[in-house]
């Protein structure tokens, strides 16, 4: 086979057939293909798009590059839960825990933050000590004995996504609905799950910013996760502005842990609580959408949720104390916060500017060798929707260094907008399933 | 700048700004930008396309990218030709001694041959001892004491075009306009011209094989030629057969003698005249067509167009007894006739088939570091057109090792059609100039 002829049949709007993916990624991971004949392939699809065969073909190509994990021999049903990023989003922190509690098993393999949006790998990593890079028989010994875990992507896990990821960044091929569904998809489907459910972000601060390209995401994704066996669920859920208060690191697990304790956002509260029914409908652990949601309730109100993310953190070398005594995690000793130039209703908190204000205190990375401080971050001390009068404190920046603080100010300026009526957008605005 | 913005508006159908191309191709000499980057880049141009502007400031990025010619201490006007190639297309090798012979000074660089199609240097190479690299001082001495010189192009000349042309051969992007008319444009406007007349070739031996892509490539040639301040015209001449009746190396050289000594194939010295008299025209050397066809044929008549060829291959370091004795260039001793299998016209000749068959034999370079067999070739017996009967020799192949005939015999299956009837087709398709 001709890389070359690959090309040229895509570039001129051509299908490329099952055998030849599998060859250019498999000559690819294997530095046979050169990068710049995949980052001309990469334009070329992105622009040609690939056909439904080509992109199973490519996704499953990409999951083969490495190893497949196969947990048949816990009993468990695996199912994992992904999000396609955005601010405030640390929705898979508290879920996990619930979800486990009701007896499914959770390989969850995160990733790191990366411009406005966090990272849950970022985030747990707050917890002194807690281990975020796992070896293959650590990863498993964690999952069968807890029923969970949580932790990063290991290098012989879809190494071909690990390189095209890389390069797409680098030569502007990044926002192709293909190749960010197989890049999310082979790592998933390499995970060796019985069921997955997806929250595709839709907003300012969501990768997807319109509507319509998130339900063609959601619905490429769920496509290809039925072809390859696993049931797939999408929710499309709003990221106008930040889910939940917090935005940063440490700050987010203490978030999460008030969820796991009973109380928490109604918002963050509402997309966990949604994404963990499904969870539980996809594993046939429940059959019925008020029952699951009853089966998740139990595990606040029992503790259980709680004692087991306390578990997995100690299986991970973390502190498990942080459940009890949340000062045991960074916080920055200063604050300044944001106020209301007037008085109306909230109507607007640009989740953008805020993961890019929190990414400027140090919260997030503007490139891959940045380091977080996670100690930083942004409180919203009003959420969208709410009555504020002049002068009411809208958000709290937490910060180390001046500077940094001033460019934070002023990439928040305009974040907020207080209006005298404010029209509420759905948070779950859609679910999608594959077609019968 | 950033390069990535530019890849992505590229992508997304947006221009490009003067400066930014400019940046970018000074960025992609200095390895600034990487391959991966210029050939993502080279793919959303393949598909997007350059306007106008966006072309006139890329082959104007690329010409500026190292040093740029010039002649201007010398009086006579400086006119080139270029082809965009074919089989059998010896046409520079007769016409710049009589060109240059008229008064014109033609600092003429040439390229090797790739595929199906030769290349000057190659040819020119089978002459004894005659050297194609100068050094940039040899080249300007060699053109100021003989008014031509016949060189490859040196390390310092447009530097950007020689990595992205190495680039877009590896990447799927070499037949796409204005990449190959700002290749093509860049070099010949780095040599410092008055005037410049192309030979676009048309047909099957030809990279534009339909005339409407060729006359898009004419005309976009043209313009940014005119753009530039060059006089610049272009020619659509017929590549559907070889030109003349030599594909080689040494046997295009002895055809090309044959053309200064009043000789040579109709065809040849027909597309010979008429890129002759534009070059005189567009030179000022001569104001009216039959004119500058006489002071040609008088080159010719007088000797003075084959003295001024020797007097070159002397300079260049070759052995200039060749104009008179041409058994000094290699010759393969065994030979093959293929013959008409039946009595009739011979109504196709296919250029392409022939080009590779000939590039089988030695005769060219399958990848870049193949090397030339001068002595091989294919001598066309018949040209399209000719009556034959059956067993009239059509094409002799001169070879040295059997396994190659055997090849080149294979390729060239349905290259020669014999048939009833014969429709001509024109030589001269069309003459492309600068709209008033």
């Amino acid at each position: 086979m001709n890389v070359v002829d690959l090309i040229e049949r895509k570039r001129d709007g051509g299908v490329l057939s099952d055998d030849e993916i599998a060859w250019l990624i498999r000559s690819y991971t294997a530095e046979v293909v050169t990068d710049y004949q995949m980052a001309a392939m990469a334009m070329a699809v992105f622009i040609r798009g690939l056909d439904p065969n080509e992109l199973a073909a490519w996704t499953s190509a990409m999951m083969h590059s490495g190893e497949v994990l196969d947990f048949s021999h816990i009993d468990a049903p695996k199912v994992d839960k992904h999000s396609t990023g955005g601010v405030g989003d640390k929705v898979s922190i508290p879920l996990v825990p619930m979800v486990a509690a009701c007896g499914v098993a959770i390989p969850m393999i995160s990733g790191r933050g990366l411009g406005h949006t966090g990272g849950t790998l970022d985030k747990l990593e707050s917890i002194p000590g807690f281990r975020t890079q796992l070896t293959p028989p650590e990863f498993a010994a964690v999952l069968e004995r807890h029923g969970l875990v949580l932790a990063g992507q290991s290098e012989t896990l879809v190494p071909a996504d690990r390189k095209l990821y890389a390069l797409r960044d680098v030569s502007g091929t990044v926002p192709s609905i293909p190749l960010i569904s197989s890049s999310i998809m082979s790592k998933k489907l390499a995970e060796g799950l019985d069921a997955l459910v997806l929250d595709v972000k839709v907003g300012v601060g969501a990768f997807m910013q319109g509507l319509s390209d998130a339900r063609i995401l959601a619905e490429t994704m769920v496509e290809i996760g039925t072809r390859h066996g696993v049931a797939t669920v999408a929710y499309l859920t709003a990221m106008g502005a930040p889910l939940g208060r917090e935005v940063g690191n440490a700050s987010e697990i203490r978030e999460s842990l008030d969820v796991l304790r009973g109380g928490g956002p109604t918002d963050l509260v509402e997309v966990t609580t949604t994404l963990g029914v499904e969870m539980l409908l996809a594993a046939g652990v429940s059959d019925d959408g008020a029952d699951a949601r009853h089966q998740l309730q139990r595990t606040i109100d029992s503790g259980r949720a709680l004692e087991l993310f306390a578990e997995v953190i100690e299986a991970q070398g973390g502190d498990p104390r942080v459940v009890e005594d949340d000062s045991l995690m960074a916080k920055a000793d200063r604050s300044h916060t944001v106020t209301a130039d007037r008085s109306g209703y909230l109507a607007a908190a640009h989740a953008r500017k805020i993961g890019v204000a929190a990414m400027r205190l140090g919260a997030g990375r503007e490139r891959k060798e940045d380091t977080i401080d996670p100690g930083v971050g942004i409180t919203l001390d009003s959420k969208p929707g709410d009555r504020v009068a002049e002068g009411d404190p809208l958000a709290t920046l937490r910060y180390r260094h001046p500077a940094r603080l001033q460019e934070a100010l002023r990439v928040l300026n305009g974040a907020f907008v207080v209006a005298d009526e404010v029209s509420t957008e759905p948070l779950i605005i859609d679910r999608v399933a594959a077609s019968a």
